[in-house]
């Protein structure tokens, strides 16, 4: 059985390119005792990936050349020589780039757990019941700490994090407004995800769309672009208000240095705050997540979308989706 | 009698000049009813007057031109047609660039305080005892939030809210690191206020100070400088650090767009928070904050260092020096 791998052939400078990457094939080897074997269906490509390539301290370490790219992922456990995990079992982990991962079945870095694709589709688990979800509930009630009745703007808002920040806000009872590119994005945010109103960053003039849409100004702005569109939200935040810093998905693939925030003195002003988080500090408290996210969507009242590319051959340029605004909802790269 | 104003004539254009200011002399009135008048002793500059000369929304009313320009300062009642201030009360308030000041006891834009200047010396109740103590005390413990034996590090180290900040955290036990222009002033910091260390910005290598002197990271900055400095520092922080923005002296004058921190994404990667303080909002708490470091004065344990200009005419090359880095302490000018 031969297993398919991208591994990093050289850090990036800019947009990836093919020739950042290796493709290599090898056999599957034997099980030792305590490891599993598992089948990749699915793999979340996600914009932090981007970041994983160069070098520097960061909150993860990088990926190093030669290494099989990390991404999370579902697969199905088709060997097993370990007791906590049986052939046939659904499970999500860091299996990476690569159609089967091998490995001790308590191997930290991949952090294997079960999945129950009866509460929800398995694309789902890579999205509002994954990370995204996680990222999502978290960033905005810990560090958004929104309040009934406030405004929360959230850039990306079709995307993976985006949709389910902007859904948990409104389950929350707030005025909730997104930022995305397009009009078939901002119609799908409004109409199906049940946003007060959307700004298209690509057809329209964001300044005058957050004038008409935030009339009361903005108390909670989930940050997943920075860039220019940051540098304008700070010129309308509150006092008080909350800017949560998930990502800056405008920045990733800079050559030159990052563009601050030129109005980041509106936070004196407002005595307001700009603060960073991460998922993973989290890690011992999904399950309330999954518990209250799950039942939401088991309710219907919050929707999961995925955006599926096909084929593992496809994983350069389903990554560059991302950083091109092509991708519609969560997307996910189907292996098997 | 005649009072001499500095009246703003012009919206300046980076540094202020000569022509931006008009002097008029006018005859003091009679009082009125519940009118007061005092007599100018001393007026706190400080960087902040340069942002009320601006137009544009931001935490108080910009001065209008042709209006005498906003000042806190020190004054003796002498002539009184209200029952809260006698002839003979020291008083503390918003006087105004001039020699004299009236109107009614209770102006809520001047609220007036009577001060006890047998607790300290005058001018120590325009630095620790007035606006930049209570800044450095309220931003600090509230905003800051430093633990002992944390690394706080406080840029315009010997000016009037800095040499506070880094004396308090002194007295919670912190490691205290700050930043200051010029051998004297750091010396100074060290030897007269205490500090752990002293980085100067106009003699040495601050990148390599922070390393030298924040070995252990930065878990509070108390930030009054921004631009450049605030961008090292952003690659020096700890988890979960604190960012206090107070100021951004290097940015005030700008003629080009503020330098937003080009490392903002620190604050992600480092969970960290930026926060913005003004001291108006501690308003009801200010005697706490009073009593606290009133208390510290007369045991010795903090210092008050001012640096007093004479003579009203003075005003607009006094003000300048703090954008100069000339003043060394609070700057006050004294007018009678």
């Amino acid at each position: 059985m031969e297993n398919t791998q991208f591994r990093l052939a050289a850090r990036p400078v800019g947009m990836t390119k093919d020739s950042d990457w290796q493709v290599t094939r090898e056999a599957v080897r034997e099980l030792a005792d305590g490891e599993v074997l598992v089948k990749t269906q699915y793999l979340s490509l996600d914009p932090a990936m981007r970041g994983w390539m160069n070098e520097g301290k960061s909150y993860i370490r990088p990926v190093a050349i030669g290494e099989v790219m990390r991404a999370g992922g579902l697969g199905e456990v088709i060997a097993s020589k370990s007791a906590r995990f049986a052939v046939g079992d659904q499970v999500a982990g860091g299996l990476g780039v690569q159609q089967y991962w091998i490995g001790a079945a308590d191997d930290r870095s991949a952090a294997l757990t079960k999945i129950d694709t009866r509460l929800a589709p398995a694309t789902t688990w890579l999205n509002t019941l994954g990370m995204p979800g996680m990222t999502a509930y978290f960033g905005l009630l810990e560090v958004g700490q929104p309040k009934a009745g406030e405004t929360v703007l959230v850039s990306g808002a079709a995307g993976a994090v985006g949709q389910t920040v902007g859904q948990v806000a409104k389950q929350l009872g707030c005025r909730v407004v997104g930022i995305a590119g397009g009009k078939d994005k901002c119609d799908f945010v409004v109409n199906e995800l049940g946003f007060d109103a959307c700004i298209d960053y690509k057809g329209s003039d964001v300044r005058a769309g957050l004038k008409e849409h935030c009339p009361n100004g903005v108390d909670v702005y989930f940050d997943n672009v920075g860039g220019e569109i940051l540098d304008m939200v700070l010129t309308r935040i509150n006092l008080k208000a909350r800017i949560v810093v998930c990502g800056a998905i405008s920045q990733y693939n800079n050559t030159t240095p990052v563009k601050g925030p030129a109005n980041y003195l509106a936070l004196l002003v407002n005595r307001a705050r700009m603060e960073g988080m991460v998922v993973f500090d989290y890690a011992d408290r999904y399950h309330v997540a999954v518990a209250a996210l799950g039942k939401w969507l088991q309710e219907g009242k919050i929707k999961s979308r995925e955006d599926v590319v096909r084929g593992i051959e496809n994983f350069p340029q389903a990554l560059n989706m991302l950083f091109e605004g092509k991708n519609f909802g969560k997307l996910v790269l189907q292996v098997a």
